[in-house]
Order: structure tokens, then C-alpha cells, then sequence
């Protein structure tokens, strides 16, 4: 593809087409050579889309809370896009859309733009597609690009953590307070919303989260209170709390300085995860790859230790 | 440390001294200069324990699994070494202990040895980390070490897709096949158990995991059909099943040429790690923060491209 294709699919894309988003999406998950000029092409269209992150523990019900928000957007008039990350499964042989059903009410507005995406199990496949994609997004006009990620693991964690601001879902009865703080998603979250709030063990889910948090501090500059916000995502109850509080938390970032301190963070993150993905290449590469077996061997046999054969398959670097 | 106190301090390991082992593993998660010189001393030690993976999402019961798995090893007379991998949590400064408190029955056992690991937030922490307390505990005699993960992301999976055999744990009513297709987990099991057997929907638990299996094929080598076992690891109900899938599973990867074929991709991925590891620590160093950072703030801008950016901080190496 020319750059003046890709100009022409971004010119189009900027003027609502949805299939010229997909397109552009699609050479983000591709990774192929158009990715340089793709991204040089869109660095001076972006800054503008409200990024936010969205996770929490499987079965939470994430899918229906995003499809919850995105109604609430587009009652705003906003245009709204989704990327829900995937972990990839060799048994679906990429992105489960099974729970992407339920999106469906949305896919005949064309103020909405929903994309799964699969991760190909690459450790650096996370880090690196989905910034380019939100880049898409943003650089399209969409003025929300929202990212829900399934899991609670620590590569997901970084993805989410990336946004202007991070929603983290709970439910009644996944698990106590310290199960929560495990999982590593009390600290990135600045807002929570407990989900299915018309079952039991509401209210002690909420009563656990505030104890898990008054022990601790995030020093993350000045203080911003987590607000805990209840949802019936399934029938749109707090929905406009939800919204406000979300609000609430941009108004905060915007007055502190503090948005722009996310978005230089996240440009290093993810200026720091493509120059580490190109060099793991350089690493894999053809040389390197044989290099890196007969290290293995040996490492394997015990006849050298894994310091050692790492400064050796980096010794030409 | 000089080297000779690091070999000191490895043949007291070797000789059952469990405060020896503890510092070697310290010296491990300290990431400090002396871990390239540990690393050479245990290379010809390693090679001969039996390397377990045990995951989960949250709420199955891995701890007290684990602590099943424990008493029946040592029932045979084995020792064993347990590492716990607890994503690291600012709230706590380091890992959560809580559900430790079940392992203390085996805390006086001079054959068991059992650690908590933080994580401490790097991506690259789990994956340099684990593998060489594994190598710690293996050279110190341990016949059998489990490594335990809770969460069920990306980069845990790496880690217990490392072992020799990984068990993935499930337990009814935590969601249908789909969630668990969804976090990875299925494509990484050797061996399943579906904890808390004397619970409502154990079948339908069995069952959903069956169907999943059924979609898909593993592509791995010659076939191996995972089995499901069913046990109540409260009460020790079905260790012996999964002890024998365990030695059954073992023995496959023998007679395969599987085990060696593991161990090398191990250490394949560990060379690799390190390697990366040390890259990336270029990236970030005192040169290297500084240009990064004034980069970040052009990619922010929307002045320059995350691609050109990269290149330009890579451009040294």
C-alpha cells in the first residue's frame, strides 16, 4: 500500500467511513511495513478522543457495561469507539466474539465503532497494537475510544493503565478484598464500579473495597478519591452516576495538569514497548534465532547459565 | 557477596539449610549484581527436579491445592519447593501473604520448602525472576518445585506454560467455557482439575471444559489428551488422581523426547528474557531516560510518530 493510499483510507476514515477505520485497524493488528507511515501519518491528527480504560475479574459483566456506556455517549451525541482486547486462543484461532453478541444494538449506528481485538500471545503484542489502534480512533474522530480488556493480569493491566482514565469493574461474590488487591487492580483503577448491584453481597463488596482502599495511598500525585459507583449494567441503573463520576475524574485530570502528564507517560511506554519489540526481533531474527537455540541447548544441558548466553546472543548489539 | 560466599551459601542449600535457600532466592528477586555469578554457580546443579505450574483464576482454591499437591509429594518422601507468584501490589508493598496462612502446616516439614515471590509491577520481573528461583530450588535438591500463580493474564501464563507440566484449575459456577477459553487457559493445561468437586454444577464444569477441549487441537506435538480430575483439596479428596495424571503426564513427556524439548524452550525463553531485560535497562538508563522522555513529550504532542521516535532511541545500539 502507497502512503497515498493510507492518506486516502485516513482522509476516509476522518470522514466517518466505517470500513476505512476497520482497514486502518486491521494494518495495526498486521504489524506489516505500513505501520511506519500509517503512524507518521496520524501523530498530528491525535490528542483529541477522551481515552478510557475498562476492566475487572471475568464475569463482571464488561461487555454489558461497555455496551451501557457507549448508549450514554451517543446520548451525549458523542461518537464512541470500542477496542475490547482478546486474549488470543489457539482454539478460536483469534479473537472470541461470542460475548460481542450482546453489542449488536450498536452496530447499525455509525457513531459507534466496535473492534475486537486478539493479542497473538505475544508478550509485546498487548503493549504495541492496541496504542496504534487507539491512535486510529482518535486520529478518526471518535470522541471517546473506550478499551476493555478481560482479565487481571499484569499485561492487561498496562494496557488499561495507559488511559486518560481506568474504570475497574467488580461484582458481588467474585471474591474478597484481598482477591481484588491480588489481582493487581485496586491501583490502576480511578474509578470503580460495582457491577450487578441488585444481588446479594452488594453492599459487602462495596464495604470490602473501601477497606482495601483506606489501606492504602496511591502516590500518584494529588490525591483523587476513587469514587465507587453502582451499576445494573443489564438495565442501564447508574448509568448517569457512572458518567459523572467519569466526568468528574477528567475535570480533575484537566485542572491538575495531570492529563497531560498521562499522555506523555503513556507516548513513553509505548515509545519504550516498539523499540523493545524491534530489538526482541533483532534478537529472533535469522541469526539470532540460531544463535539463541544452540544457547538454549547449552543452557538447558547446564553447560553455561542464561546471563551468560544472553550476553552472548546481545554481544553484537 | 563474594563468590566464594555465594558458593558457600549454595552448598549449605544443597545440604537442606532452609535459610540458605531463602537467600539465594532473595539474591534472585534483588536483581542485584551477584545473580550472574549464582547464576554460573547453579548451572551444573540444575537439571533434575520435576518443575510444576499451577493456575487459576481467582477464587479456585490454587493455595490449598497446592498445599494438597505438597502432602502427597511428601507422602512419597519427596521434597518440594513452592513459589507463589503474587502480582505485587503497591497497597501491601509487596506480596499479599493472607492465603499463605493455609501452607503453615508444612512450615516445620524441613522437606518443604515454600516462598511468596512479588512481582513488583515490571513486565519483565515474572518472566527473568521466576525461572531462576526455580533454578535455586532445583540445584538446592528440591525433587519436585511448584510454581503458583494466581491471575490469568498474559504474563503469568508464560510463566506457568514454562514448567514441565502445568495444571489449570477450575471450579464450577466461575463462569462458562468461554471465559475460560477466553483467558488463555486452556491451551496451556496439561493437566485440568475442577476444584471444589463436592460443589453444585461440577458436571456442567466438566462438561463446558470437555466442549471446549473438543473445538479445538493442540499443536504441540504428538497428542496429549488432557485429563480432568476432580478433586476437594480442603479435604484431600482426588490427590491421588491427580497425582497419577501428574506421573502420567511425566512419563509422556520421557518417552515423546517432550521433557528436553520443554527444557529447552525454557531456557530458550529465559536467554531471551534476559536478554531483553538488559535492553530495555539501556533504553531507560541515565542517556537513554532523558532522551526518552523529551521524545515522549514530541509523541504527545503529536509532533512526531511513536515509530520515528523509537528508532531514534534504539539508534545507539
Amino acid at each position: 500500500m502507497t502512503i497515498t493510499d493510507l492518506a486516502s483510507l485516513v482522509e476516509q476514515a476522518r470522514a466517518g467511513r466505517v470500513r476505512a477505520v476497520a482497514r486502518l485497524i486491521s494494518l495495526v493488528e498486521d504489524d506489516g511495513p505500513e505501520l511506519r507511515s500509517l503512524s507518521a501519518e496520524l501523530a498530528p491528527l491525535t490528542g483529541r478522543a477522551r481515552v478510557l480504560g475498562l476492566t475487572g475479574p471475568p464475569g463482571v459483566g464488561k461487555s454489558t457495561s461497555t455496551s451501557m456506556l457507549v448508549s450514554a455517549f451517543r446520548a451525549r451525541d458523542l461518537r464512541v469507539g470500542v477496542l475490547a482486547i482478546d486474549p488470543s486462543s489457539p482454539f478460536s484461532g483469534g479473537a472470541l466474539l461470542g460475548d460481542r453478541i450482546r453489542m449488536h444494538d450498536h452496530t447499525v449506528d455509525a457513531g459507534v465503532f466496535i473492534r475486537s481485538m486478539a493479542t497473538r500471545g505475544a508478550l509485546g503484542g498487548l503493549a504495541t497494537a492496541t496504542p496504534q489502534a487507539v491512535r486510529v480512533l482518535d486520529a478518526a474522530g471518535f470522541d471517546v475510544v473506550l478499551v476493555e480488556t478481560v482479565g487481571v493480569g499484569q499485561s492487561e493491566m498496562d494496557v488499561v493503565a495507559l488511559a486518560d482514565t481506568t474504570v475497574v469493574l467488580l461484582a458481588p461474590g467474585m471474591g474478597d478484598g484481598i482477591q481484588a488487591a491480588k489481582a493487581g487492580i485496586l491501583e490502576v483503577a480511578d474509578v470503580f464500579v460495582v457491577n450487578k448491584a441488585d444481588r446479594d453481597g452488594v453492599d459487602q463488596t462495596v464495604r470490602d473495597l473501601r477497606h482495601a482502599l483506606s489501606l492504602g495511598r496511591r502516590e500518584l500525585g494529588p490525591s483523587w478519591r476513587q469514587p465507587i459507583v453502582r451499576t445494573v449494567a443489564t438495565t442501564g441503573e447508574g448509568a448517569d452516576e457512572l458518567l459523572a463520576a467519569l466526568d468528574g475524574h477528567h475535570e480533575w485530570l484537566v485542572a491538575q495538569g495531570e492529563l497531560e502528564a498521562r499522555r506523555v507517560r503513556r507516548a513513553s511506554r509505548e515509545i519504550e514497548a516498539i523499540a523493545v519489540a524491534s530489538l526482541r526481533a533483532r534478537l529472533g531474527g535469522v541469526r539470532g534465532g540460531e544463535v539463541l537455540s544452540g544457547l538454549a541447548k547449552q543452557v538447558a544441558a547446564g553447560e553455561t547459565d542464561p546471563y551468560t548466553a544472553a550476553d552472548q546472543l546481545t554481544k553484537g548489539f
